[in-house]
């Protein structure tokens, strides 16, 4: 239905699609070859022919929260097409599947073609930066359900990963396995309620000493970290897990991937919050471990590693950086614990 | 994440889980084998250990659009689960898919738990009876988003398919081929703008001849068409194509299956719209081929079925009738002529 859906909101996809492939060529066989029919039919069709061997799907559906609020008063809607992407990308990365394909519903009290065809712009870029076909898609003009001028976006991601390699490997986890961390490339899609009532007095177009505004800052879309976890699978280094650090930040979404006999135990003096993080606290005054658990605080992806891998890791890449390990955890001690 | 949301929403999710189980305990040996990993990690899993030969993915995104604002306005929410999961088994079903596994994204402005496990009820009831995985989900609190009150309902699924067995099969359609639907429930999921605005003056408790309330005939959840689509497989029944009658219509999505050179010639006397419908053309004074447009009409599925199969698929679908033909068209035709 997508493809009418666009087309009877005023959009021509098309044109959007060839604009999206000519700024972004270097595009995987799979891509194209996999896809039998695209938008335009009832329901998006994927072959798996040739995929990979013992082949479990890996599904994720998510929405990119009350961040679509701050593109409203930005006007600035490209960025969300690669914030929801990405977000669910990461999603299935850490148990190790591959995008394959994507699927978006984007609904709003009152459709503006433009604005449907920079988010579904900036998803299908996202799509292709991931080697994911963008399979399906709906837009939904909602008058009364959505207030005014307000939007929301969904997506929904299948993955492929072969059973034998899906992560977290909870029962080889032992204690001194270390944590690293991916920067972030900003509070991602997470924490914008607190953000939004923290920055309602301030300027949006405050520069930061990066020369970004305040606004440029909090709108950063969400990063993927495929190619970091593709770079490692090249490398054939083996990781233990992967936290994708999202709403409940470290302390809700490391444990998640740990086995209930271990605690992770992160030194939040290991690394320095990225400057726009250390203002959001100070204004939304949160103090112990809220920020931890509202915010990423820089820290978009967690890698358990062993020992033995962490020279690997660090050469393949090298802006990951040691944030903790695994130490024994103790009848009712907390699973993670932060110290400085 | 859907596990920890749907807690953090306050929903008892497994209890929720536990007693769709003990309502529908006839679950296919898929549902339970095929699934690795529930909505608890970070993405759901799903094997495909086994599964059909040549696969062919079929992915669909969709809402249910503003009959939730009606759902609202009575309070009633567990047929939205319903007609969200069938919505999209229909329009995975007419490419000949089976559902594999669904994922629901469900938003409004403030949380409330009582609404969330009830639609997610009707969701994992739906899903059951389709023999489909609820895989994953998502629950999002947007005040400020989403009006007063408001709510939306967004279902992706997932479906697989023999390549060999995909529909329609545009190329051995001819005209002498037979049109036949099968009875809607209602209106579905579509039309429900133009409803709305039609019964705005009318008493939802206004008793139809069948003795439903206008109310309750219109919340009539969107029915799924897997049995019969199934049965006709089952007795090795050939059709050429599926329709699934949503927003657009009969004159609009039936030539959405037809190759380039056959019309749909549809006798729109050959039967009986349901009270439902009659009384909802005339409140909005619809004439002409806009009923047609706008409304299922009593037909929410159309098949396409070549002659020598009449007989069969009249025995294994009792409620099939006829509604039509397929005649060559010429030149500037219209793809659907209604006739009667």
């Amino acid at each position: 239905m997508a493809d009418s859906k666009y087309k009877s909101a005023g959009v021509d996809i098309d044109a959007a699609m060839d604009a999206v492939n000519r700024m972004t060529p270097a595009v995987g066989a799979t891509y194209t070859d996999a896809v039998l029919s695209g938008t335009g039919s009832f329901g998006g069709l994927y072959s798996l022919d040739g995929q990979t061997q013992n082949p479990v799907l890996v599904a994720s559906i998510d929405g990119v929260g009350t961040k679509v609020k701050l593109a409203a008063q930005l006007n600035r809607w490209h960025g969300i097409g690669h914030d929801i992407v990405n977000h669910c990308t990461n999603d299935i990365l850490v148990q190790n599947a591959k995008p394959i394909f994507f699927m978006d519903y984007i609904a709003t009290s009152k459709l503006r073609p433009e604005q449907v065809a920079d988010v579904v712009t900036g998803i299908a870029e996202a799509c292709k930066a991931v080697n994911c076909a963008l399979l399906a898609g709906e837009t939904a003009e909602m008058p009364g359900v959505y207030a005014e001028g307000a939007f929301d976006v969904v997506g929904a991601i299948v993955g492929l990963v072969n059973r034998e390699h899906i992560l977290p490997l909870k029962d080889a986890m032992q204690a001194g396995d270390l944590l690293f961390g991916l920067p972030s490339s900003g509070p991602h899609t997470n924490g914008f309620t607190l953000i939004r009532s923290a920055i309602s007095e301030k300027n949006l177009d405050m520069p930061l000493s990066d020369r970004r505004t305040l606004g440029e800052a909090l709108l950063a879309p969400h990063r993927s970290y495929m190619r970091e976890v593709d770079s490692l699978d090249v490398a054939g280094a083996h990781l233990l897990g992967l936290a994708h650090i999202t709403g409940g930040g470290l302390v809700d979404n490391v444990p998640r991937i740990l086995p209930e006999h271990l605690t992770a135990r992160i030194d939040i003096a290991s690394w320095d919050a990225p400057e726009l993080f250390r203002l959001l606290v100070d204004w939304a005054e949160l103090t112990g471990d809220e920020p931890y658990r509202v915010f990423n605080m820089g820290v978009g992806m967690v890698l358990v590693v062993p020992e033995d891998e962490v020279s690997q890791v660090c050469e393949i890449l090298p802006e990951a950086f040691q944030i903790g390990e695994l130490i024994e955890r103790y009848a009712d001690k907390a699973r993670v614990q932060l110290v400085q």
